[in-house]
């Protein structure tokens, strides 16, 4: 097959979600990208985005991961976390990212480098070269700025619901993204965090009116779960409310998830408040197409890491091939 | 010409004196190793080395990158220092190798990794991957331990000469070591700073043996400076009395530079209190070559880091083609 005649797919997000559909889809025989959010604010991205002045490397690091066809070590290295001393906590892909874009001066030139030595199975590319942050007001009035402080809810917090969110400053769109979009076959939102991982997405001008053009097929992929802090109880209608708030009415397909997680990670998220996003779809402007999505594999997964993070998470392979029977 | 058929040079050092030979040297059609010393325990690679506990990294990171013939960026890239935030100070290189040894669980696969991706003509090989460090006791009894105590002196430190230089605990030698050594044509000892770069090798279990047992021809590039806290005040003479008590009576070549230095750069080390290296050797149980041999591209630099480090050091090609000639 010559390469023009790959179909197209474009995955928009940031985070495990993504991670796990490139995963799945780099095995197809497809023209694959990613655009990825770089709000990311917390942890070593953050800490190597205030110290040096770099763009935030680590979302497009596990992107970069996902489609990596390098040696398995360079995969390795790329989620290696340093665990003590100086570089305690710093991931060693951001550290690499960021020693890139301070030699190339430029982080495009970075993710360039990155692609090749990890070989990937398709482009990676940032949202924008801007720098901003992602504030959300809540529906008490209350600003919260900065994706780390979004995300994660101090101690015996309660937070009312977000009513929207924006950039502080305002940032346009990398033009590669816009192209990505416009020629693509078929526009993957999601999964992911909806207000840390897909909306800081949409927020970017011009990416809202790139997807409302493109003549893909857009399809959102409901999360499995809630989320405290930005999608506390939320059913999967109230989810699909938010985000066409940020891309207009243009979804064609919602992909929605039937298998039941396991029991015991369920337990897990319950005692941190969070559920399964309850179906509650009527057919409407949008198709819902139903399918058995979990990844039963993590499991057996023990590390403090993955239970916190997505114990319960999409199985790869299951999403590529709900995705690729879209196209 | 056949791989086996080739001279093989092997150059024992570490530092800056080793990085410029190895430079030279790679240009020419040679069976080319490095054994370097592992005892360096200052700046980056003393805090990765304490802080993670990895082998000191630094010396064989600069030996990988003058053997290197990958694109410049992984030259770039070895060589980048960070300067701010908790990776400053530390090099991107040091962290590299740090990283592959705590992902492959040992120095040996970290460097064949990274003899594979830096594409090195010729192989790096630590003198030991057991954990010693580099002490010396002065003519006053008393005792200094570490590399880099060693190496910096205090602001207005008078220090007495050093009378022997010991391993603390006593290592062994890697046996990849031992086998470049006996296998040589030519073993280039030199040029580097004589007790922190050059002796730690010999000091090692197994090396001074294999060098003596060794039919290789093998010659000392005598260092073009003094340096203080070890060769303060140092002729030629007193540099090849101190190195034969650590190799033997086995030297039968001493390279020595004719060519005077630039008087400017002379300047900044007299104001250190270091000089030329006067050449007062006489003829006796090794030959003496003279060559023009000082690096006058060096001149224009104007880094303090290069200020300080070494102005004045060999050329790498003038240096490389007097030693090919030696075989």
């Amino acid at each position: 097959m010559n390469k023009t005649d790959k179909k197209r797919i474009v995955v928009i997000g940031g985070g495990t979600g993504t991670f796990v559909a490139l995963t799945g889809l780099k095995y197809y025989p497809l023209h694959l990208s990613a655009i990825i959010t770089m709000m990311d604010s917390g942890g070593s991205t953050g800490r190597l985005r205030d110290q040096l002045g770099v763009l935030p490397p680590g979302d497009l690091r596990q992107a970069l991961v996902a489609l990596s066809r390098a040696d398995t070590i360079w995969r390795d290295l790329f989620v290696y976390r340093f665990e003590n001393g100086d570089l305690n906590g710093h991931n060693f892909g951001n550290i690499f990212l960021s020693a890139l874009e301070k030699i190339t001066g430029s982080m495009e030139e970075a993710i360039e480098w990155a692609t090749t030595i990890l070989n990937t199975q398709g482009d990676v590319f940032p949202v924008t070269y801007e720098n901003a942050e992602l504030c959300v007001e809540l529906t008490d009035g209350k600003k919260i700025c900065g994706e780390t402080n979004i995300d994660e809810l101090q101690e015996g917090e309660i937070r009312k619901p977000i009513a929207r969110a924006y950039l502080q400053p305002d940032v346009s769109a990398n033009p590669a993204a816009i192209d990505a979009i416009k020629e693509a076959d078929l526009i993957v939102i999601g999964p992911g965090d909806l207000y840390t991982s897909i909306v800081p997405n949409l927020l970017v001008r011009g990416i809202r009116e790139a997807i409302a053009s493109s003549s893909a097929r857009k399809v959102y992929v409901m999360n499995l779960m809630t989320k405290n802090g930005q999608t506390e109880s939320y059913t999967a209608r109230k989810h699909v409310q938010d985000l066409v708030r940020y891309t207009g009415d243009v979804l064609q397909t919602v992909l929605v998830n039937t298998q039941m997680p396991d029991q015991k990670a369920l337990m897990w998220y319950r005692k941190a408040g969070e559920e399964m996003v309850q179906n509650d779809l009527q057919k409407g402007p949008y198709d819902i197409v139903l399918d058995e999505l979990v990844d039963t594999s993590m499991m057996h997964k023990t590390s403090s890491d993955v239970l916190r993070r997505s114990l319960i998470r999409h199985d790869p392979h299951k999403l590529a091939s709900a995705l690729v029977k879209l196209l």
